[in-house]
This record gives C-alpha cells, sequence and structure tokens, in this order.
C-alpha cells in the first residue's frame, strides 16, 4: 500500500519528543523532557465558572456553528491588548486557531511550494519542522548566537537564497530560551523591510518574562510578517487555541486555508476564555505564573552549577519554559539519555531540534513542570550521569 | 506579494456559501441555505452538567495538553458503538479530529500528491472540494443515482484512471439526501477490493435516520478504507469533535499529520462529550432529534408539493439536513437565488456543489434548522418567485 501515500509523509521525521515522552512515562522519572506548563498555573475554579456562565447564558451560540475568523469579542480582546503594548493591530487582521501549533501548518499551507527555501533557526522548534515539512520546503538553518539570530548570516541567506519564510522564536526560544536583543529586532527589520521574504513570529512565551524588559515584537519593525501568539502557557493549552496576526492579503489566504482544515476553532472555549480573560484580574495571575516559573528556573540554574561537572555550558533564560545544555565536545546527549533515564531523570536529546547536521552534544531541559524539590533531585541525578559518562570516556581514553 | 503565496491558494474555489451566508443574515429572511443543526436539537444542561464535573473532578487533565490520538475513553466509547452496530472497530483505530472536516483536511495530506486523479460524487459537499483541492489533486466526478453512486460508472473510473481515493457521503448526501441501497453498498466493496483506491467514507448524518432501516456502513464490504464520523450533528457543532477510522497503517500517517496540523484536538471538550454520552440516554436524545427532523422534513416535501410548479423534481430523503431540488432545464437557480432573496427566502444554488461542468437548475435546501411554520412559509414564498420566473420566461420567449 505504500505507493499509495503521499510523497510528503516520507519526508516527516518522527516525532522524537512523542518516543520520548513514551519512555518517560514511567512514574518514578523526574521527567525535564516535555514541554508542558506547570498544572498550578492553570486558572482551574475561574475556568470552571467561566464555562457555567457562558453555557447557562449563550449556549445557543457556544454549542453551534461559527465563523472561521473566531469570536469577534476575543479577537477585539486580543487586538486591544496588542494595542495597550504599543502595537497597532486591527481586530480583522486576528484569526482564531487550534494553538500556534496550527498557525504553522496553515502558514505552510498558504506559503510553501515544494522546494522553496525556508529558513529556519539552528536549533528551531521540533515540531515546526514537522509542520512546514509536509509541505516540503528545502530548509537552510540560520544559527541562533546568545542575542538573537546571527543577522549576517541571516542577511546573507535572505538575499541570496530569495527565501519564502524565515521561522521564529524570537522570546525564549524552544529549545534553546535564547531572546533576540533590541538591536537585532531593528536590524531584522531593515533586512526584511528590503527584501521579499516574510517573517514568521511565533511568540507563545512572550508573556511569560520574569526578569528583564520586555522588548517590542520584532513586528514593530516589519512592514509585512506574521505573528503568531497562544493561550496554552498563559491559561490552558487544552482548550487549543492561540491566533495569528497578519496583514489584509495574508489574512484572506489564511481564512480560506483555515476553513478548509477545520471550518473554524472550537467557539466554546473560545467564549470561555474571553469570559475569563474579561472576568478576572489577568495581571495578577500572569504575574503568579512568571513567579512560579522565575523560581523553578532559577532552583534549575543553581542546581546545574552546583551538579554539573565544569566545561557544561548553558543557557540563562528571562523567560519561557526551556533552557539549553552544551555537553562538552564529543560527548553524545543521546548516549546520555540512556544513562539518565537509568537514573530516573530524562531530557530531550538536542539532535531533535536541528533540521540539517544536528550538534549532538546539546539538550533541551524544562523548568516549567517540575517544582523545585523535582528540580533539585533530577539536576543532581543528572549531574551524576554527567560526570560518570565523562569519567567512562576518560577510562577507555586511558585504555 | 502574490508570487509569494503558494500555487495551491490560487486553485481552491472561494467559499460560496459562505458569500451566501452574508446575504441571508437579514432577520427577515427565512434561510434553507445553511447547513446548521437546529439548536433546539442541542443538550444544553446536560452540557452545562457534564462541563461542571469535568471541571470539578479532572480539571488538571481537562486543560493540560493530551495525546494526539485523543481521549481514550471517548476512542472506546466510539469504537464500542460502532462494535454494538456490527462493526469491529479496535479504539487503537479511531483518531479524535476537529470535526469531520478535519478529516478531509488530514486524508488529503496524506494522501495526495499533486495531480493525483481524486474521484468525487457529482454533486458532491462543497468543503470537500475545497479541502481536498488545497492538495491539487485533479478531480473527476462520478454521477449520483436516486440509490447513490452510478456503480458502472464508479467501477469503470477506478479501473481506468486508478485514482487515490473515492470521497463519498453514503447515508443522507450532502447536498442531495441521497442515499446508496445495500446493493450498492455491496458493490462497491467488490470495485474496491479488487483495486488500489481508497473509499473515503464520510459520514457526519448517519445518525439522523428518521424514516427506512439503517444500512451497514460501506466499510462493512471493504478490506481498507477511512471512514468519519462527527459529533456535530448529535451533540453540537460548536465543539469541533469529530473522528477518522483507519486501518493501522493509514492511521500512524494519520497521526502524524494530525500531530504537525494541531498536536490534538481539544481535551476539555473531547472529555466534556464523554461525560456527557455515558451520563445521558443518548438513544432518547437522538430519537429527539430525529423526531423533529422529520417533522420539518415532511413539512418541506408536502409544501413543495403544494407550493412549487410541476416540472420541479425533488429529492425525499430518510434522513439527514438536506434535500435536492431540480427546476425545470433551462432555469438558473442563481437567478432565482436573487428573484427569492427579494421575496426574502433563501438557498444554495447547486452549481456550488460541482466541481467540473455544474447544472445550473439545481439547487440545496436546508430543513433542519427551520421549524414548519418557516418552512411552510418560506417554501410559499419561493414557489412564488419559481412561478414568477417562469412565467417571466414564457412572457419573454412570446416576445
Amino acid at each position: 500500500m505504500k505507493d499509495l501515500f503521499a510523497d510528503r509523509m516520507s519526508k516527516v521525521p518522527r516525532s522524537y519528543v512523542r518516543e520520548i515522552l513514551k519512555v518517560t512515562e514511567n512514574q518514578d522519572i523526574i521527567s525535564f523532557a516535555g514541554g508542558l506548563p506547570n498544572p498550578r498555573s492553570f486558572p482551574h475554579t475561574e475556568i470552571a465558572d467561566a464555562a457555567a456562565i457562558v453555557l447557562s447564558e449563550a449556549s445557543d451560540e457556544a454549542l453551534q456553528y461559527s465563523s472561521t475568523e473566531g469570536y469577534r469579542p476575543l479577537r477585539n480582546y486580543i487586538a486591544d491588548r496588542y494595542r495597550s503594548a504599543g502595537l497597532d493591530v486591527d481586530p480583522d487582521n486576528v484569526l482564531m486557531i487550534n494553538g500556534s501549533q496550527q498557525g504553522l501548518d496553515l502558514v505552510g499551507k498558504v506559503f510553501l511550494n515544494r522546494g522553496d527555501v525556508m529558513l529556519v533557526e539552528r536549533p528551531t522548534y521540533l515540531a515546526a519542522i514537522q509542520a512546514f515539512g509536509l509541505y516540503e520546503p528545502e530548509f537552510v538553518s540560520v544559527p541562533l548566537l546568545e542575542d538573537g539570530v546571527d543577522v549576517d548570516i541571516l542577511r546573507n541567506r535572505v538575499e541570496s537564497l530569495n527565501p519564502k519564510l524565515f521561522y521564529s522564536v524570537p522570546n525564549f526560544q524552544n529549545p534553546t530560551g535564547i531572546t533576540y536583543s533590541l538591536k537585532k529586532r531593528q536590524e531584522i527589520g531593515e533586512i526584511f523591510n528590503e527584501n521579499n521574504t516574510i517573517f514568521v513570529e511565533d511568540n507563545p512565551y512572550g508573556e511569560i518574562r520574569f526578569m528583564g524588559h520586555d522588548l517590542p515584537p520584532v513586528k514593530s519593525y516589519l512592514k509585512k510578517s506574521v505573528l503568531m501568539g497562544s493561550f496554552s502557557k498563559i491559561v490552558s493549552p487544552g482548550m487549543r487555541l492561540g491566533w495569528i496576526v497578519a496583514d489584509d492579503e495574508i489574512m484572506q489566504h489564511l481564512v480560506t486555508a483555515k476553513q478548509a482544515s477545520d471550518l473554524h476553532s472550537n467557539i466554546l472555549n473560545q467564549m470561555i476564555i474571553h469570559r475569563y480573560l474579561t472576568g478576572n484580574n489577568i495581571e495578577k495571575h500572569l504575574e503568579d505564573i512568571r513567579e512560579m516559573y522565575r523560581i523553578q528556573r532559577d532552583c534549575m540554574v543553581a542546581m546545574i552549577k552546583k551538579y554539573f561537572p565544569p566545561g557544561v555550558k548553558y543557557t540563562k533564560p528571562e523567560g519561557g519554559m526551556f533552557l539549553w545544555v552544551t555537553l562538552p565536545l564529543g560527548m553524545s546527549s543521546m548516549e546520555l539519555f540512556e544513562a539518565a533515564i537509568n537514573e530516573n531523570v530524562a531530557f530531550v536529546p538536542g539532535e531533535a531540534f536541528y533540521c540539517d547536521d544536528p550538534e549532538l552534544n546539546t539538550m533541551r531541559l524544562n523548568f516549567s513542570n517540575s517544582n523545585p524539590e523535582m528540580i533539585t533531585e533530577g539536576i543532581k541525578r543528572l549531574g551524576k550521569a554527567i560526570t560518570t559518562m565523562q569519567a567512562d570516556k576518560i577510562i577507555k581514553r586511558g585504555k
């Protein structure tokens, strides 16, 4: 039956994280592998209250078919929130989608012909490789530095390859936790306004900055762009709601693609989230999440400093949910993964996040879904696994 | 910026129904144009109760990320329901999706290379043309007869064109209301089991049979197939939940495509629907919907008989939400649409439902979302519009 399937299916990498998460389902394992928000961050009772109100006051609307673009009051809310942060967004340019992941699929569908060049960060978000990959672009990566993408290489690639898209997570990137500096955002504006490439700005973590200062979206510096946001990290990922902001012409195509994909995003949850957002103190809720994640991130950084051997490098993100570890050259994080599982601790080996030649000594650690006690114990175990592996290598080399 | 978009976007027909529904938003208009379930069919308080229970008992799970395949207890429920109807389905072969519309997108993604031949019914479901169309197949249509697809032509097309897929709605088809006879289902089994084409069976209306007897799914006669179902017509379309049943190898690709598309369907609504289904008398609920729609369908058929001029033909569906009207040859349903809007009544001109040379004298009428009083008045107005148009034509011809 193999010849029945479309060619594109042979080009998708199997989801690493999926396989890895299966291994980590064991209750004894402390997992830094997933990408889950802490369930303590969910507004449980507030969502229950909002659901009760929506289903008693507007049940006909909440249970019926709705518009492809999404629930108007929620789109207004999102546009207002951008405006109050200094970004001029019209609600007509906001499309509700099933988490920002669906945005990747829709953007791929609208822009990519097979063989088109598409730029991604190096490393990049694994599920973006999968979503865009199904439209069969030629991926070309642009290295990330400590303060964001390498703009010299980016300019060169944009000018020489005429790519359709550059996919970027400028705030607290998944997997590295890296954030683009203000200067880089401005430079990116210059590069993209002189060229035909679309900057696809994915911003699921932007609201979870727990230190430093907010920076303007890259969109502020761009004439044309696609910007994605999500309620997954600030309200609930299980409700699968995010949005895309795009200019009129792009939006028209996105709406067509969205309609063909699933008619519209579920209206019940759109109305519940809108009710929740407008009936509660959201700033307080966000502060609580930031405080929780800051404590967990601080704990992880402190424990890495304490338990990891010297020579291990790591990012110190100012927000988001991940940090990125680089082991000494020659060490394999995939080998370490197996040793770590024996110590009942898990992470995602970095090679999952490369669309080309992977750096095998890298790994992603999630700090959002573990409390400080688990982080302390987990990093201790991981440190032990790294130290043991290093010692084994030295012994082997000695023989 | 035009050259930036993917070629596929230039091939999607604009959604007719979308444009038409805008015209019909006027409160004075009696609309048979939409495809909405009657909101009186929604289990309002039961869903509110189920939501309250889920959000108080299992809020962590309902608000968190979940598995791509879907909520296991709901997949078990769906498989059990098939089994009790005589179809052997394993829960592992059930994938939860965002309404069966998403199934069209995923099936297109998994199977269709650009230029592959794909068979559809003539006429066919408009949104299927849009969803599959984005994967750029070559559509070839197979005529519908009163008792289902023309199997002689179908066999010929399958054998001579080696199509990847045949998309079919065997029960109370949208737009025609036609149902495949038992004999045709068996003959289709023979045709497809001897060939490589996948029969894509879309069954959103199967549970809404209000006269006659249930027939086995075409899948019962097939060695390989894709079968789609939906909660949209029996619980709520706004919650956007349907499912695909497929064999292991196909399922594996569908799961990959689903994960790339939006990670998973919203788990909160999956849990609410599961709670609703297991905590209430669903058979009674379905009986209520069937009874309501039967009365409305009977009323529409009776009023057509009373108010439409002779020479107008129409289907008499045994279930579902639509009937299909064929005006005398030479009359244009698009012209009639404009006249009908002036009489404050609306429908969808049939040409929207053809992927090739349309029959311009056809139209679709929805009976699920209007009560008998509205149906009586609306069909009366429509009859007047048809009669007037016919008279005008005769006068013009006379001149």
